[in-house]
């Protein structure tokens, strides 16, 4: 009897060929975001029985633009960069379950492969898009500062079209880097039936955090966010109400799996 | 109680957003096939239990680039063709499961995220890549024609580096494009499990194969194959030992879903 | 003393790194055409003098998608595909240059690099772009067919933005493919001088055309165009007053050179 | 009489759609240097007359890794970062011209378009790459620190093969960052003639250098580099016969014109 290898597919003799590698996966990078308010009905759209909106603040949404670096446990990926960077943008709404408060990613948009691998693992949504955002530079002739004036934009396209930018100027030292984002994610896992019609084969609610995390000085400042519709997205149904404030923060970041909260035999919704 | 709209992730409130609508899924394009053997120890390798060996020709191998426009049956995609046009190379055996003979896909790239969408529903094992392959047209000042002495090329790169290469180069009709991808195939769709070093979540061994399919002439001719070794590859474990030969069909195809065969509480093994 | 060889840069030794090799160049594909008038003066801004406006027709405008693969003389690029193919979406009106009409390309958009070496060297004003256009294919499960009813669509995009978008329904057989592009082309090839505010250091118009053109069957039918604004593009200030017509042909194509029509030392205004 | 308006093709009544603006072009980033002598004879070989080899270690090449964010003087492109990062890799050797020593690119890779123009002008001879190099940052989760023992990587890739790979692990502080790429740059700039076989129209040595420079503290370290071979580059035929260093430093930089050396018409040799 043979046993394939592989944290993912595709398996083979020696698992060298998964897509990704098991966890621990480590991450640095710098994060900007945007939290604005829409209408809580939008919200809750987008929240599958049983989840429910969260009580305090329910219309809060968070846009956050990541520029990251990224490796497995045996850091090979950091010499051969083309397999560590990537970019992403996400959409989070905060929800509750069981009486807890989760973040929950409702849309995300990526620029790798082992992204989109390692974002089928932990439920977050992801299709391919293509991210930007200025960074920071130690030298001032073409790059901000993370400083007080410091203007950073960044933007979000997927098939060929603009679905999303921002302007943030810091102002000051800030306690957070918001707050949509900060509570532990309850993200769905889903294989949809095979046959056609099918109801899922699977399906489970799953949670998980960050095991190490490590973050800078947050800043806040004021932001602008444009939003715009695509056929094949719905960003421009959270439009903004009213914006709650603009962050830029530098992190690092372990994630080493979660547990599940639900499966689909425990009646959880599709 | 709110119920999520969508084949596919993200699911929302009108399932717009689905990175794929739900099947059928039409396809029209161009295969070019080179068929060889390998070490057959190396083909079982990849084929985990209950799986087993083809009894006939075991180490025949299949190496496919497609050119494919496709659509749901809206057929809305293929007026924002971004949406419609993909290119693959895939790597395809053959096994038996329960006496009875199935094609299945070892290795694949997609240049597209709705490919790989539909890959992870289908269970081929998806990554991106970079794949071309020579196009006939009918002015001959700098294309091939699909004819004797029409000369195809065909390539693969995967994390900026060239994985194969293929020159194939027609000599007659053929009443085959191969035997090897001629078979209904075996899949499998697999969550690893949330927990840090958890079994797998959902394991299921899926049939599938086209509901519509039809084919112009095929052809057949000399075929060369180059296969480069990579870090994070591994197709190289699978040299060519004897060329079978060289095929080129232009083809029409529908998916509509496919069966379970069997899932981990049958005993699948990851 | 040494020479170095090659027909553009890198120059080399051997000529081999050249990012293009000498012409003549060959070209099979697909042309999607849509013609419209704008106002007369929108297409006078874009014509330096001497050239001036055509007196007949002077606002009609072509706005083509090409689908092509290419090769020099050696035809190696074709077993290299990715050396081979591109896609490009240009804007073309007509001008009058000491009494003859000329066509001249005015925006053009490309997605290989070899494509835009090309266009330095013919004076078409190339930059990136993402450019896609419905394919027709001989089986229609997922491609329309060149022929009555057959729907194309074509998109073009660059820096993250959509730019246009056509949609062409074939009606019937056309005796041309448009007239806006039917003549020799009449383009300035411009090196701005290295100082700091220095007037160009070299500015010449030239002329070219197709040294061998075999084209198919012309179909004409309904044309819809949607162009977009961009901070860096100006296709919408050629907005859309009347649509004349919507073209498709299958051609092959060579160039090889030009001739010189007038020099800076000429009095060329830049 | 109509003047048409911008600095780079395409000119227009506004001068808006330039792929490029005028100078000064300001740009911050990171630069990864691995220096290494090869055989003179093939450095010799891309110097096309009056250029001959410098005198003092004639054999010695620079290949720079540079990741850069770049702007015009309006600033603009900070804010829409698809315009103002891009990513290269570069070969420079070094020359002799009426008694001066300078250094030249012989070879560069860029992932962007404005980045080919720019080059143009200035005399580098662009092609797009896939370039990669390992970021430092703060938080050392999945990131080298600019530090002994800070280990980056660097890779290019181009037509789908790659190209180069090197490792740098840094040692200690540096009082440079390498000396090849010290001088004045002396640089090509040619239009091959239109008409099929004919001379370059315009050939032009130009000087250029940055207007404004700073530099951070830079590092040298141990490095490793690989060639590899592509049948349209000629990277490995300057092979490494001996590392002399690797470094790395951050720098700020403004580029504002140069100034013409001589012309066709003063005998440039093509």
């Amino acid at each position: 009897m043979n046993d394939v290898q592989g944290f993912f597919y595709p398996r083979s003799a020696t698992g060298r060929s998964s897509l990704i590698p098991a966890p621990p996966w480590s991450y640095s990078g710098d994060l900007l975001t945007v939290e604005y308010r829409t209408d809580p009905a939008r919200v809750a759209e987008l929240l599958p029985a049983p989840l429910t909106l969260a009580e305090d603040d329910p219309g809060a949404v968070a846009i956050i633009w990541a520029d990251w670096q990224s490796c497995s446990s045996s850091r090979e990926e950091l010499l051969d960069p083309v397999r560590s960077q990537y970019k992403e943008a996400f959409v989070v709404v905060r929800c509750t379950f069981r009486g807890q408060t989760y973040s929950r990613c409702v849309y995300i948009w990526v620029d790798k492969d082992f992204a989109i691998g390692r974002g089928l693992h932990q439920g977050y949504p992801k299709k391919l898009g293509s991210i930007w955002q200025t960074r920071p530079h130690v030298f001032g002739h073409a790059a901000p500062q993370i400083a007080p004036g410091g203007v950073f934009g960044a933007t979000l396209a997927a098939g060929d079209r603009r679905l999303a930018e921002a302007v943030l100027t810091l102002r000051e030292e800030s306690p957070t880097a918001g707050f949509v984002n900060g509570h532990p994610m309850a993200h769905h896992r889903v294989y949809p039936g095979i046959a056609a019609g099918a109801p899922d084969a699977f399906a489970e609610l799953i949670e998980s955090g960050a095991s190490d995390f490590e973050g800078g000085q947050a800043w806040s400042g004021d932001a602008e966010l444009r939003l715009f519709d695509s056929p094949t997205e719905e960003l421009d149904r959270l439009p903004v109400e009213e914006i709650i404030g603009g962050y830029y923060r530098q992190v690092g970041v372990v994630w080493n799996g979660g547990r599940s909260l639900a499966t689909l035999t425990d009646g959880v919704d599709r």
